[in-house]
């Protein structure tokens, strides 16, 4: 058991949960909480850590103590673990994991890809909740602006609810040149835009598709809404000028699953 | 302009901010920004309180400027105005409004309901998110248990954006008892559930309808579950087990829109 707050894992373990740039540099992410321990890939688990009064009850449950002997663990003192914690109930097991690589390339390989491309969007709440629902929804893969929120901030980590696991995504520099090579693999990209003058809902979306999501407050730039192939707008009542990034982009996801699952 | 934290309205707003139930008691909430002030109807809006450094911003769009000048307002110190704001950065104007009152009869008269019930939804942007696209997806009320989080919660009123002002609702203290009630005001009750064997876009959704949403972890319980008269289920692919119940709300209350919009 680990009880000295000098020692180096730990010591290691709260610089990354401190320090965005150094989790960047050592290529890890860190996930707390059993659900996520659960959802990891056991190939992708590099260290877990639970705490010492938290051990019984994770261990208590057969599939979860069956993966605790393949991961390997380390056991510190509550009161470490709570130094080591991102939350304020820490709910006694951290994992570090490998950070997934996807390329542009292998996003745009599948067949009728149905992707997402979110530009600089801010909620990390937001992202996570796009990834758990763009997983339920079929979506194959999503693509964000270098500005986008990071992905592996604890927050959005704990909205995907494990999606971050298997749902592919890139960061891309250029968006505008991440567009085009869209456009050249037969990917069909819809701008949600108040310009819009069509419905969301009176547009195929079963070949290639690519719907392009804004920012939260400013919506797309203009430079990326001008090279979208096609607008289209989400019906809104009332006084409603806009609707959450993460609710519209649910809405044209579950469209675009609901078109390639009916006959 | 008020300099003095000893001032009588300020110490007010100051409890008022940090107590709910003083809110309560009294029959208001606050809003914070000038967005919340420009939706806010004038005659809803008992006070209006402005920052010093603001006050030039404010005024100078004519319609705000205008609209000041039919309420009245205050202005007060910097300092002073941080103490009674709840936001990190402040946004200069703060509106004590008067609550909306609604009654379970009144969201029933109207024809052909579309109702959202929720059962002890506790994060309050879920909350005000549900209400914010439940307007632009034209929801006629929202029902809520009373264990269900207070919607005028300074988050959820934010997350609303505005909604709050348009969007009927009610807090219920015997849920089942108003279930009951629905059905004999021929309003046809869906409980959003795992149990279900019906995809959500294959019931009709034209006439008088209700969708039943339980709380974030644990769902609807069973008393309220059993009194449904359809379950429906939202498809999803993966390995996602569950949607945010403001997600799952939305897709419901836009299938809702979509087949109500169509001919």
């Amino acid at each position: 058991m680990i009880t000295s707050s000098s020692n180096a894992k730990v010591k290691q373990v709260i610089q990354w949960q401190n320090k965005a740039k150094e989790r960047r540099a050592a290529g890890v992410f860190l996930t707390e909480g059993s659900k996520m321990f659960e959802e990891a890939p056991v190939s992708s688990i590099i260290e877990v850590y639970v705490a010492q009064s938290a051990l019984e009850k994770i261990t208590e449950q057969a599939k979860r103590r069956d993966k605790l002997l393949q991961t390997g663990y380390e056991v510190v003192t509550d009161a470490l673990f709570a130094k080591m914690s991102d939350t304020q109930t820490p709910q006694g097991i951290l994992c570090v994991i490998k950070r997934p690589e996807y390329t542009l390339d292998g996003l745009l390989e599948q067949e009728k890809p149905l992707l997402v491309v979110l530009e600089n969007l801010q909620d990390p709440g937001n992202l996570g909740t796009i990834l758990r629902t763009g997983e339920g929804a079929g979506v194959t893969g999503v693509i964000m602006s270098r500005q986008t929120v990071d992905i592996f901030n604890p927050k959005t980590i704990r909205a995907t609810m494990g999606s971050v696991f298997r749902v592919p995504f890139v960061y891309v520099d250029d968006l505008g040149e991440t567009i085009q090579r869209l456009h050249a693999a037969n990917i069909h990209t819809y701008a949600a835009h108040l310009a819009g003058e069509r419905y969301y809902d009176s547009f195929s979306f079963r070949e290639g598709t690519a719907f392009l999501i804004g920012n939260e407050g400013n919506g797309l730039t203009k430079e990326t809404a001008d090279l979208a192939m096609d607008y289209l707008k989400i019906p809104m009542e009332g006084r409603v000028e806009s609707l959450n990034a993460a609710i519209a982009t649910s809405l044209l996801m579950y469209e675009a699953h609901r078109q390639r699952h009916s006959f």
